[in-house]
This record gives structure tokens, sequence and C-alpha cells, in this order.
């Protein structure tokens, strides 16, 4: 008998969708192709010497217990060395010991957990739009309503995100949490302002939800201070910070790490368990080895040099190749640049234009979970070659100023055709 | 504003709970315990030479693909030798192609994106029992009800199982899948006969599900001729094939894999993606330089060796110091032994006699969703030293008859006090 497949899958899977970000991901490989799409680390930021040693050192001392099963909450040293950088680190300044963190299976899967461990079907969350993919995918996948916040040059639209739980909750809707990623944002590259940060746990705190900060920037910074995160501000076990080891050592290695209170913590541990059991012992040990040994600190240095070199190097080609009435993100740190283009553009309709011209982006519209905004486009700066950074802007370019011209005739022209 | 966290909880968080098998791994740590309690690898058979040869080569050929992101299907390399390992592997006979196969984060993501996609709340799935706590915890955590299948001399009692799903399918419940470890089972470590599961095969094409079979133990035969697995007489994509690297290779790389039809395997993809974004790059080139360099075959070899003589070990030993009454099963491979006491005798409440003298053990309940087996234990042989087998089921020999002793004067006491 043939298998009546569509009866058999749950009603969250029967409502999956291909991510843009996987389908984009697969254009980078396309020769020739110059992709600002993917969000990848370069890989002359992985610190591949540091990373043999480290590996020389385990299996010298303890390459039994790295190839184990580990427990769930995640190596005890590497917790603890973690522990110990974010007190001290003005990246962090969060104050916390090692039980109250969780390794995990990269930053998507501490997203996954807080899906599963609040999201019931039809549950409402809060993002500030545009939002990183990932996350809403991981939400999207248990079933949950999106609220979209709009960002504003201070990070958040606070104004906005009042009105909306105020409507929400004259509906009798409260949603469980707020979504943001504060420190040079993917996709804008923007930054939320310490006075926001501020509001935004008071506006949690008066409401009663949540707010997952996720942080897997902020060490990226090329100039200006440091802002601390929410986390930092939080005595009340109201943020869960969640931050990753994928752009200050390599993603390859899949691993993050939660900052949690232990009610939360112990939520996630359970459905980590069911999840992956525990995470890659061989990648903690390398983690470990990589902070313990004070490499660390000293690499990411040489990332935030060259990232920002490629910063430059993009927003030069933007200013010398870009027509006027296109704007851009100017990121302090991160590894995008946010473009809005005129109107008259639609970038969705572009996107084969571009591709003929062998230059990629994604898509403005994919970051925002309830659509619209279809004349921006998000640009990562970190990934390609520094000769090629400029050659796909002036591509890009050449694109951007024909459909332009296109727009304008088709503006201009005589509704009825006279 | 105190975070009223149990608001925020989905109802399946407020539903979890500790797993016996987490607690329980906690005890082997316990200086001068012997713990038969773990389902751990024996740190002997990890090839660490090996692997450490294969990290050498990908430090010269790949780094830096192994640390970057991968595709969510997992590295095509490992596929294609997974597919030509699988095609002439006696212990798979599986007929399949690299697409036909997803990485993942070890066997239990497997399980876990199997609950995902197949299980709303209030859902049915059948089990076999005793069951692998990890899988019942995976599908337990989406709000899923189990029905469980009494075990057989054959592997699966199919009379029962027919009367089960008859009784439910009068009630309007059509289970979605049965989970099934068909060879040298964890908990029983007892093996599915070939009409059994070809009869299963049957009964799942008659009444239109799936069934999800767990094979992580099937290349550790130490006897007697190897059964193929259900998928390999499955022509309509009814199977779903689990199987790991963490039983031969090493558990810390956490790498298992899925051989499912293209239209599961899709939605796997996608909740995959949702979950971890893709596996450990790393280790993927671990396992593909392991396989393709023709280390598997001749390292499986060694590990059955050093398990076997394990298992011989303990089953001469129950034969010496257990007393009558007890009985055991006598697994042709794997890892596990499963004893069944006299019905006098509670495991869960003998527990702590036996920590008491140093041993550990799983409670046989443990592996019954729905409780019951109050007389049984799981023993596992791959992890102790060989001298520690003798010693600790000596231990444990001590403690039965001392509850035997103590059961029989309960039981002979007059009822009335004279």
């Amino acid at each position: 008998m043939v298998v009546n497949i569509d009866r058999l899958f749950s009603k969250r899977a029967t409502r999956f969708r291909s991510s843009e970000i996987r389908e984009l991901l697969k254009l980078t490989q396309i020769p020739g192709m110059i992709s600002f799409a993917g969000g990848l680390p370069n890989p002359l930021a992985f610190p591949v010497d540091i990373i043999h040693e480290c590996i020389e050192k385990i299996f010298k001392e303890n390459i039994e217990q790295a190839l184990q099963y580990g427990t769930t909450e995640g190596l005890t040293s590497l917790r603890g060395v973690l522990a110990e950088r974010m007190k001290k680190n003005p990246h962090h300044h969060i104050n916390c010991e090692l039980h109250d963190i969780l390794i995990t299976s990269g930053a998507q899967q501490a997203l996954s957990l807080a899906a599963i461990c609040f999201l019931d079907p039809g549950d409402t969350y809060l993002t500030s739009v545009p939002a990183y993919l990932g996350a809403v995918q991981a939400f999207h996948a248990l079933e949950a309503n999106c609220e979209s916040i709009p960002m504003n040059d201070e990070g958040i639209d606070t104004d906005s995100l009042r009105r909306n739980i105020g409507r929400l909750n004259r509906t009798g809707i409260i949603p469980k949490f707020i979504y943001t990623v504060p420190t040079f944002q993917n996709p804008s590259g923007e930054t939320m302002s310490l006075s926001h940060r501020k509001e935004l746990l008071d506006i949690a705190s008066e409401y009663d939800f949540l707010i997952i900060e996720d942080d897997p920037y902020s060490e990226l910074i090329f100039e200006g201070d440091a802002i601390p995160p929410i986390k930092s501000f939080d005595t009340k076990g109201r943020v869960i910070y969640i931050s990753t080891f994928s752009k200050i050592l390599a993603p390859g290695l899949r691993l993050g790490w939660v900052v949690a209170s232990k009610e939360i913590l112990d939520k996630f541990i359970q459905a980590k368990q069911a999840s992956d059991l525990c995470t890659n012992g061989f990648s903690q040990y390398i983690a470990y080895e990589y902070i313990n040994g004070g490499y660390l600190d000293k690499h990411v240095e040489q990332i935030k040099k060259l990232y920002k070199r490629k910063r430059d190097l993009m927003l030069k080609s933007l200013k010398e190749y870009f027509p006027s009435g296109v704007k851009w993100t100017m990121p302090k740190g991160g590894m995008f640049i946010w473009i809005t283009l005129p109107k008259s553009i639609d970038t969705r309709l572009m996107f084969q234009k571009a591709l003929a011209k062998k230059v990629a982006y994604v898509v403005g519209e994919a970051f925002f979970p309830e659509g619209g905004n279809y004349n921006s486009m998000r640009l990562n700066f970190s990934y390609s070659e520094d000769g090629l950074i400029k050659e796909g802007i002036k591509r890009l370019a050449e694109v951007i100023k024909d459909e332009l011209a296109t727009a304008y005739q088709q503006d201009t022209f005589p509704p009825d055709g006279v």
C-alpha cells in the first residue's frame, strides 16, 4: 500500500516552508558569482593554526572525554571560562556563574529551544523588523504568530512597541517574548542605543514578557564604545541571552550558549536532551582551550581588522558606484549593510537580473515575517574577497541603474498611451 | 516586576520531566561505583589514533570547509560513502543513494525530527516495550500518547500489535508510527526475527502507519548471521531508518543519519534547519575520512572483539553469582543485558541498596512509558573494565540475595502477626 503521507505529517510540518537563506546559500556555489547573500564568516577569520594547537593538546590530555557522551548542560570547564570572560568582557558585563550557562549546538539550537519551551500553537511573540530569518523560522516551526515592531535610528521603535502591545492586550493577547539582536543587527547592521535597551527591559517588565537577546556580533566592533547587553541590566531573569562561537571561532564547530535564569535553563536542558542529548564534546574542548589558552581575545582583534577593512571597502564602493536616492546603513561592526532603494524598485523582481550579472544579495522582504519592504536588500561584507567587493558593488550599481531607468520610463509614460 | 514564568512556558514544557538516564549518568562519576547503568561505549573502542590521522588529513585538505557552515542535508562526500557502504554491508543491505540520506546531530536528533514532523499534541504512536528512553522522551516532548506493544522471543508480539491497533481503530485512533530497535535492542539486547520484521512491515502497510527503525547496534554483532533491517524490504518509503556513528566511531562527535523517502526527508531537513541549521562540519569530515580511508570496517572488528569479551564475562558472572529464579537475555551483540528478577523484588526499592554497595543499574520500569515491570533491570556490559564486571555482578548478586531473603520473610510471615 502506498503511504498516505499527508495524513501522517503533523500540522506544524505541513506549515513548513523552504527558507530563502537556504536557497540563497546554494547560489554562493555558482562559479563566478559574487555573493553578498550568505551570512558567512570569512574563512580567513578561522584561527586554523590555533585550532590545530588546541586539538593537539586535547589528544594529549582529554581525548577520551572529548569523544564520549557529555552532560546536556555542556562541558563544565568551558562553562567556567565563559562565565569568567562574560563578567570581565566589555561586550558582555554579564554577571553569571557556570551554572547559569547552557552550551548549545549553535545559537540556532538556543532559538529552537526557546520556541519549544515558550510557544504553543497560536501564541504571539514580538520581533523587531527586519528580523533574523533563522529565529523567525524556529518560532514559525512551532506555529506561533509573529507581531512585527519597526526599527528606528535607536534600534527599536519603543512607541510603536507600546502601541502594539496595547492593541494586543485589548484583544486578550499577551506576547510571550520579544526577539531582538541589539548589536550590529542581522540584517540591518544597526545597534540599539543604551537608553532604548533600558526602556525595552522596562516595557518587558511592565507587561511581563521575556526578552530573547541574540548577540552573535557584539565582539566584532570596529569603532566607538561597546554598549552593554540588555542582560547586563537584568536582575529578575527576564532576559534570555544567546551568543555563539560561529563568528569568533568557527561555525562548523556548531557551538552556541545561553545565559538564563535557573527555571528557564532547567526547561531548556530538558528540551535539549530530547533534541540531541548533548553538544559535540570535541568542539567544546576546542572552544575551552581557545579561551583558556588566551587565544580568543587576540584572535578577535584580527577578525575585527579584517572585517573593518571589508566594511570600509564596501561603504567606499557604495558611495562611488550607487546612484543617488539609494540609502544604506553605516554599521560600526558585525557583517551586514542594509540597503534601501527608491520605492519604484522591487528587489524581488530585480534579483534575477542581478544573478544574470553574477552578483547576489538577499531580498529585504525575506526579513519581514509579515511581508513588505520590497525596495530593500541585505549585503554581507565579511565573506567576499577584497577585490570582489568593489567589483560586486559596481555590478549591483549597474543593475540598480538599469532598474531605475526602466521604472522611470514606466512611471513617466503617459497612462493612456498618448 | 518578578517574571511570572509559569504563564510563559508552553504547555509541552510544563509536561517535561527529568530523565532517569540523565540522573543515572551522574552516578557513573561517583568514585568506586561500578556502574552498569549508563549506555556508554567503552573509551577503548574509540579509534583515537585513526581519528588523529583523519584530522591531520582534514587540516591538509579541507580545513576551511570543515570549519564553515555546511548544507542542512550534510556533507555530500560523507553521504556518498555512507550510501555505498549501506548497499554493500550485510548489516544494512539498504539500496539508497546519497540524496536519500540526511546527516543528523546524533541519532537523537533524528528521533526529535520525527517527533516534530509527525506528532501533533494528542497523537498516538506505538512502541515495543521495553523501549529506548531517549526516543520516548523525544516523542513525549511533543505531547504524544504512547501505546506500548510487548516484546516476545521473536522481538515483538505481532498478535498483541494487531489487537492494539484494532482497539485503537475502533475508538477512531490511527497511530502515526511504530518505534522499534529490531537488532540488539536497548534495553533488552533482543533481536527481532526475519519473519517478524516482514510481518511488521505488512501490518504497517495494512494499517498505513510508518515504521521508525532505530539501528545503532547492528554492526556490533558477536555471533550468528546478520538479519537485514526492515528498511531493506521497504519499497514504498514506509520505513524511516536511523543509525549513528556513536557506537562505531565516537558519541562525542554527535553524528547520526536517516534514510527515508524524499517527501519525509524534505520535512526533516526543514525541521533540522530550524533546530540547528546544519551538523558539525568537522565531525562530518572525520567520519568521511574514517569510512573512505577503509578504517571503519577494520575498527568495528576490534570493537566487536572487545564487547564480546565483556558480554561473555558478564554472562559467566551472572551464571556464577546470581541466585536461581533470576532470568536474563543472551544478546548476540550490542551493549545490554536485560534481567528479570522474581516478582517479589522491586528494582526501584532495591536501587539505593545497590548504590550503598557501589553498584548501579537502570531500573526496568524506566523503559516502560506506561509503567510496570518493577522486577526488571538493564545492565550495560560495554563500559566497565573487565575486572569490575565480575566484581560488580558479585555485588549485585549479594544485593539481590539480601532482597530475596527479606521478601521471603515478609511473604511467609503470618499475615495477622501470629
